[in-house]
């Protein structure tokens, strides 16, 4: 059986089928984010319904908490949360460089201070693989190396050349099957680096591939043109997995260019935080306007809190600090970002996606302006 | 059609059918607190799928905030929660007591200063009956007067003497006919002064009665005589409610009473805090020797932790700090409640409640021993 069917093709985006271990996700396809084993607030068969097929965990935090003797003995991580569908983990690199305290990259792999204990740990190309296998995911990700943004492009240069070095490692080191194991393109900013980097990797037989040092603090537009020029270069057949993004505005031009897989905080970070995502803009649950709004937040949204209570219910949890004011916005936003997905595919099935786009953001950009003029 | 049907006894001990505007309830209940309109961290649907039948709610909360405008444009309490099950609310007094400024106690009703801004405000007996009727509770609850804990005799009769008229004018006051008012029974730690209390309101037209001025710092054997004395001299075709019980060890010797109502935040709060109960006792979760437990925290419950995921996934959530830890332990807490309740049911149909409640008590009891032991 194939790991990725396209199935649909309209322009450079096209919709697919990615057949994995514990199942199968229409793409394309954001994964919400379970840092810990927990995306967070949320119940496993909450997320299974809500249609949610696939979702992200990170290796580093559950290396270092609870330990991957307590998820083996668990066996494997989607027994430990109770989640039976895909799950993609990542290697553990981009948590080191961003958490870890006495990162030391050298062409081993990376020696870094646990910023839990302070013990000084070690990860190699190899040993990412090895955790990963042993988390049992259904999609692993190389180690890489990121070197940093912004960087020099020599930097970046010698950051990308190790990174494919690491990547052959990791492919000599895989012994599962059941897991495939996706390459990582750096290259920062330069399209010339990331797609010789995608080149050299493309020639290797990964099943798939990622676009990594995203969302680091670059602007949209070098974001877009350095994925634009990534996934040109990256083998047609094979699904590409734009990592931490992202926002609506970031996703639309991505799947323009043939990006298949996307993972992201947004949903429940600001789920949380109370900024709630509509297809008629985000807006602030805790602003006054809500006090009195007996209509759903969104109508027709079939998320537990617009299908049965007033948007001033989620007001009234929000501002009185209730755990369910965040729990059910949490809900709300995956919903959103589920139907937004299933609308994508749906255009590029349909040969619209472009106007598809164009339509969805003029009505996601209006009442955010609006709310800005009113706050 | 009546209101309350019993359809079994074991000596004082009764099952019933208790029959209300929003559907009816299995008694003994246990119902879980939702003081401001959420029983914490918990969705409405998930309430209904763990089988729970009635809530309760805090008029003094919902009052203050939201207001009273805001769930009466909603609908109704119901409405605004999403919850189409029977919800009892209290009167607003117990709250007015413990936590407002400030409070001045009248013939006419209590005149105080609300804990969050500052401004005075005053509830009659007409008034709690009013608010009530605005909220759309199924159950609303007299305005009572509570003595305080410990007080002298004298104060307890003067306050049951006025608790007494006050019943009146709230029977006077009411007009809603799909609204059961219960009266409330004071008299503190005397059982002459809670059976003469009894008495007089049992001669007034009340569907039910609710024992008030309980788990308000007296001991257990106080608490259970307390219970025993009201329960016998109050009406025996009518529902009793011991209000804020309880701990399993309160209930069972309430329910050979013939208490068949209960509220507590036992479930929540300990859910929320980490302790978790089951049929052997309760446990803290966050105890290290649940790290590596494979097996769920309680083998059988159907809940959707138990029913997923080891301990050692709870252990983890809780020890990480994450929602999702006290959203399981929730759940979890009121599965067991609503399992406990059950088995209650059951044996007094069967007629071997005592047989029950000392197999219950001496399985319940053996573990936290251990705990204590081990800690």
């Amino acid at each position: 059986m194939e790991l990725f069917t396209i199935t649909a093709r309209d322009g450079d985006a096209r919709a697919a089928v990615l057949r994995l271990a514990h199942g199968s996700a229409a793409t394309p396809v954001l994964m919400p984010v379970a840092s810990q084993g927990t995306v967070k607030g949320v119940l496993a068969e909450q997320l299974a319904a809500l249609g949610v097929e696939m979702i992200l965990a990170n290796s580093f935090h559950l290396l270092v908490r609870p330990g991957l003797d307590v998820i083996e003995q668990a066996g494997g991580l989607h027994r430990f949360m109770g989640w039976d569908r895909p799950i993609l983990t990542d290697s553990g690199g981009f948590q080191i460089f961003s958490l870890a305290k006495l990162c030391k990259v050298g062409e081993e792999g990376v020696r870094f201070q646990s910023h839990v204990d302070g013990a000084v740990r070690f990860l190699s190309p190899e040993d990412a693989v090895r955790c990963q296998e042993r988390l049992g995911s259904d999609i692993a990700m190389v180690l890489d190396e990121f070197p940093g943004y912004p960087c020099e492009k020599d930097a970046a240069e010698r950051a990308t050349a190790r990174t494919l070095r690491w990547a052959e490692r990791c492919l000599a080191a895989r012994s599962r099957e059941d897991q495939a194991l996706f390459a990582i393109l750096q290259g920062s900013v330069w399209p010339d680096l990331r797609a010789s980097c995608a080149e050299r990797l493309a020639a290797m037989p990964f099943p798939g591939y990622a676009i990594g040092g995203l969302s680091v603090g670059e602007d949209r537009p070098t974001r877009t043109a350095v994925v634009k020029a990534s996934a040109a270069a990256l083998p047609e057949d094979r699904p590409r997995y734009a990592m931490g993004v992202g926002e609506p505005e970031d996703i639309l031009p991505m799947v323009a260019s043939g990006v298949d897989l996307f993972d992201c905080v947004i949903p429940t970070r600001c789920g949380r935080n109370g900024r709630l995502y509509t297809f008629a803009g985000t807006a602030n649950i805790r602003n006054s306007r809500f006090r009195l709004q007996m209509t759903a937040l969104e109508e027709g949204c079939p998320c537990p809190c617009c299908a049965r209570t007033p948007a001033a219910y989620l007001h009234h949890l929000y501002n009185r600090d209730e755990m369910l004011g965040p729990i059910l916005g949490t809900l709300h936003n995956l919903c959103f970002f589920q139907r937004f997905f299933a609308r994508i595919r749906e255009a590029i099935a349909a040969r619209r996606f472009a106007a598809f786009a164009g339509e969805f953001l003029e009505g996601f950009a209006r009442p955010a302006a609006e709310e800005e003029a009113g706050a």
